[in-house]
């Protein structure tokens, strides 16, 4: 008889975005009529076309695979040399990464997933709430957690509120943690920390022998100069801290798939008896046997992102989607909603009105506006009285939201 | 202090195929005038270029990504409906398979180790000898073993060796055991199963409550028409078995990235309590939690594979590959060796002559002929003895490998 990972069957009900998709697929079937209005402003999914830069470096390594002396087989499981050094010029100048600290692979979903693969059991977590629930999730199937309460929390994971109190940037725990999941700019509050709340989380994690999980897959839309884009733009990260990145929303990749791990030498783990191990060997290790590195096309197009046309037309996009957010974060001020984030960030998040929960506000705006948000409870139980609208959208569609907003809430 | 999990210290050595890459660069270091000469019949990566059928539906797919009309975003974690579909209608007609028992992937290389998230601790593994190590490694490193003997065999596992006496298909274990990896056509002996023997497996798991993973990577290699090309050809194997099939080998796809499994609704694991839950739920949530799809206009490509012209295209690169496995038989046996496989798969396994162990075979064939051969010991321990060589090449490298062989043996 095989045995199953029964640690599955602690997850709760659907994974948070399939369960907004039964919810949006039951309304259109009750309401036909209605349908062809709805507006998704939920899944944090980008909308405007692949930049050209991107889709001409992809059509020439189509070409190279068309004729055997550029035919390209099997790459490197941790990626191509010249996607690896372009990211360590672009993303990590002057910040002593080197290409062969960035790990290329086909997603940071797969990677903030995949990563506890190289943690052993016993390790005391923290997790910020609201979160993305892949940190929460994959933490249940790997066992590291009990069962969920009423709430959803899981028993053995420590939960660290982020609140309007804190300005959603948690509080440094009063106990001792060995893993901690950040993101910065947060999905999905929106909101940023600061240098100075970054130093205090780096100084933790120095202090305890704790190791930071940093996803900055938002990091291109941060607009004011002083907010980090990276945890190793703070002193002593690179002795404690792994930091996700993605292609997903700078160059609209999330149908095309790219992204990367930064996991510098210096960060150890330890083994029961007390010996040091570098990280990136193990992570090096669980690529080479797990992985069989992303797709040459893709990791072209990828390379593309940072060539000079790549650029412009990524600043293009990030314009745009923050343009909407603009427009979106006043609009819900208007309709006299209070609102987060949003400005370093292509997520709004918004306080719902006394006494409507997050779900119920989620129907609401299905059923009276036909705009699909987040509810914020999707996302933990400290985003309960929140939802999240996602920028990510034509500047037409936002503007539509705009104007049902002030109808269901004028 | 993070801990982490030791059990990759367990696993011997590098990985077979980075050995192989730093010997090779060794002796290139040190006989830089012989460096041109070296044919790598090592590793199985194809060589031949993408079939145009499958280029032509990549650019286009990227031309799509171009429009936010077409634009595509996060696709559906299982795949998209049309590979599904085509996978279910090309190579699964009349096998009662369905569209959604089928989830694509990014390799099978990844599917095959990720396949341990889902079942629990305590199962009875059983692993043929020699094999794609893979399977042995990814064992380790979820904690399935303990430690590894002096030839490299990890405590905990059933090894089912496979030689020349049971003409390489493992005789069926006398105990009882929860989990089998089966290959075939196998990597890397290139033989195959009967109906019969697959027959006597499917009974076997159905008898003992075991599942059977079977690799089917290479199946578009068979030409004898008696052998089966899935395990669900074999009457039972919709209760016990997992396919895991791949565009890599015979689309040509080692660089670009496209797999499948097959996971039937109506097989079942365990719960501690002994209550049988559906692999099919378990993976189908892995998917949603842990992945994000393969991407798109990889997905389309794959697609392309089951066109007329793809069709046509595949069928023309998989007569050159076994044209080249003709050649090389030939050229081992009247070498005066004893050559096993390459009649219905793209991998001859040869035995080494007497004394010689298949390392020292894979440094004379480098040193005297500049040919990258595979050492059987690299498989595990009943590999020794043994190489393999590929038949992933030109013609022209293999006409020379050819003329060498004879040369080196004459």
């Amino acid at each position: 008889m095989a045995s199953i990972n029964a640690n599955y069957l602690k997850l709760k009900a659907g994974y948070l975005f399939p369960e907004i998709a039964r919810r949006v697929r039951t309304f259109t079937e009750e309401h036909p009529d209605l349908a062809p209005r709805i507006i998704r402003c939920g899944i944090g999914d980008v909308t405007e076309p692949l930049p050209s830069a991107v889709r001409e470096a992809m059509h020439a390594a189509v070409d190279e695979q068309g004729d055997r002396s550029t035919f390209k087989g099997y790459g490197p499981e941790q990626g191509y040399e010249f996607l690896r050094q372009a990211i360590v010029e672009n993303q990590y100048a002057d910040l002593s990464i080197s290409a062969d600290e960035v790990f290329i692979s086909d997603g940071s979903k797969c990677d903030t997933g995949n990563i506890l693969d190289i943690f052993g059991p016993g390790n005391r977590i923290a997790i910020t709430d609201p979160v993305y629930p892949v940190y929460v999730d994959t933490n249940v199937m790997v066992g590291n957690t009990g069962e969920a309460d009423s709430k959803g929390a899981y028993e053995g994971l420590l939960y660290l509120p982020c609140t309007a109190e804190n300005g959603f940037v948690a509080d440094l725990p009063t106990e001792k943690v060995d893993l901690i999941y950040l993101c910065f700019p947060n999905n999905p509050t929106g909101t940023v920390a600061t240098r100075e709340q970054l130093k205090g989380w780096v100084d933790y994690a120095l202090a305890h022998d704790a190791i930071i999980l940093f996803d900055a897959a938002y990091e291109a839309f941060i607009q004011d100069p002083e907010i980090p884009h990276s945890i190793f733009e703070i002193e002593g990260a690179r002795d404690c801290c792994i930091e996700f990145r993605s292609f997903s929303k700078n160059g609209g990749f999330t149908g095309v798939r790219c992204a990367y791990v930064v996991i510098p030498k210096t960060v150890t783990g330890s083994t029961p008896d007390g010996t040091r191990i570098p990280l990136h060997q193990l992570w090096s290790r669980r690529h080479s046997t797990k992985f069989n590195g992303a797709s040459y096309p893709v990791q072209k197009g990828a390379a593309a992102v940072f060539s000079p046309e790549g650029k412009e037309q990524v600043a293009a996009l990030i314009q745009h989607y923050m343009g909407n957010a603009a427009l979106l974060r006043e609009a819900c001020q208007t309709a006299g909603l209070q609102v987060f984030g949003g400005e370093n960030a292509p997520y709004v998040w918004v306080s719902c009105p006394d006494g409507v929960s997050s779900w119920e506000m989620f129907d609401k705006m299905l059923g009276e506006a036909q705009v699909v948000i987040t509810p914020g409870a999707g996302f933990g139980a400290a985003g309960e009285g929140y939802f999240r609208i996602s920028a990510f959208n034509s500047r037409e569609n936002v503007e539509e939201v705009c104007r049902r907003l002030a109808r269901v809430f004028g």
